[in-house]
């Protein structure tokens, strides 16, 4: 395999090229928002764009890694924030790391052995989500939330079991300031 | 593990906390450029800094990742611009990310079945050394190169290989420009 460069627009996040890019609209994620009323009256007003991802693909191979950039756009569904699926890896046993090259946002976290943990991320924060930890993105600020990311090319993606048991905590707007709840609490 | 977060200074590369942070200087690289009698009179006038990593450490075990930075100072030892030593992976399956926040410079690589490649990287550059690639960074600009790295945790050092035998190319300036030149035709 021959080296190669991509390049990225450390403002946009955009790569001049990528070997897949997935877009998330509103309607790909009326399931994970609390206030599922409010999220069907703003797709049927208009389905926005919520995030984006692009991806460079490697081999799927031990030794490879992955690597790409989310962009996840500024807007609330009634006062929780616009957030990513998030998922589990399927090879459990791999980490991430996520590097916040502008915006601002949460980096919201689980472990499968029920603890929770939010790091809050701005330009130039580094994120390392350790093995078994399941991972979303939450934009909290007024730009979009644009991070780059690298993860082991084994890594796969679960997102099954948030897309049932979703994430604890979450994050809102209340009283003008940013405020991470237990959904439970809500 | 717990997740965690560092924070990296875009400009200088400098990371806010580090676990092994190392230096090169003029003394710790003279057998690595070609004019050996040149860089010995530098070193007696003054054995500057060359550059510095700043390494985040984790398990060294399959699924993690190392991660930091490299800020290679910009500089000459004749008309060879400055240089970093350089590896191999001590497990050789193992790839790299390389990815430019600031200055200029090339990602100089060759592989065990003796091809070579050079990739110019400036700030949004990021380069993908396949496994089994030698790789060393040159700074060809006026401004410290500072590049933010990724690699599997496993990957570990093999420096021996380079220092004995380097690198078939080199980075030389050359009538104001900047060359690419086979060494043997230094």
């Amino acid at each position: 395999m021959i080296p190669f460069e991509v390049r990225i627009d450390l403002k946009s996040g955009i790569l001049n090229k990528s070997d897949r890019r997935s877009k998330r609209y509103l309607s790909d994620l009326n399931s994970y928002f609390i206030d599922t009323k409010k999220i069907e009256s703003m797709i049927r007003k208009k389905n926005v764009l919520v995030y984006e991802v692009y991806e460079i693909v490697v081999p799927e191979e031990l030794g490879h890694m992955m690597f790409g950039s989310s962009i996840l756009y500024p807007g609330k569904v009634g006062s929780e924030y616009f957030l990513t699926k998030g998922h589990y890896h399927e090879k459990i046993e791999t980490a991430e790391i996520y590097f916040c090259l502008k915006g601002e946002g949460y980096l919201v976290m689980e472990s499968l052995e029920g603890e929770f943990l939010n790091i809050y991320m701005r330009s130039g924060s580094i994120a390392y989500v350790p093995p078994k930890w399941a991972h979303r993105t939450t934009n909290t600020g007024t730009e979009p939330f644009v991070c780059f990311y690298s993860v082991p090319a084994t890594a796969g993606h679960d997102y099954d079991e948030i897309e049932k048991n979703g994430f604890k905590t979450t994050i809102i707007e209340s009283e003008g300031k940013v405020k991470i709840i237990k959904k439970e609490d809500y």
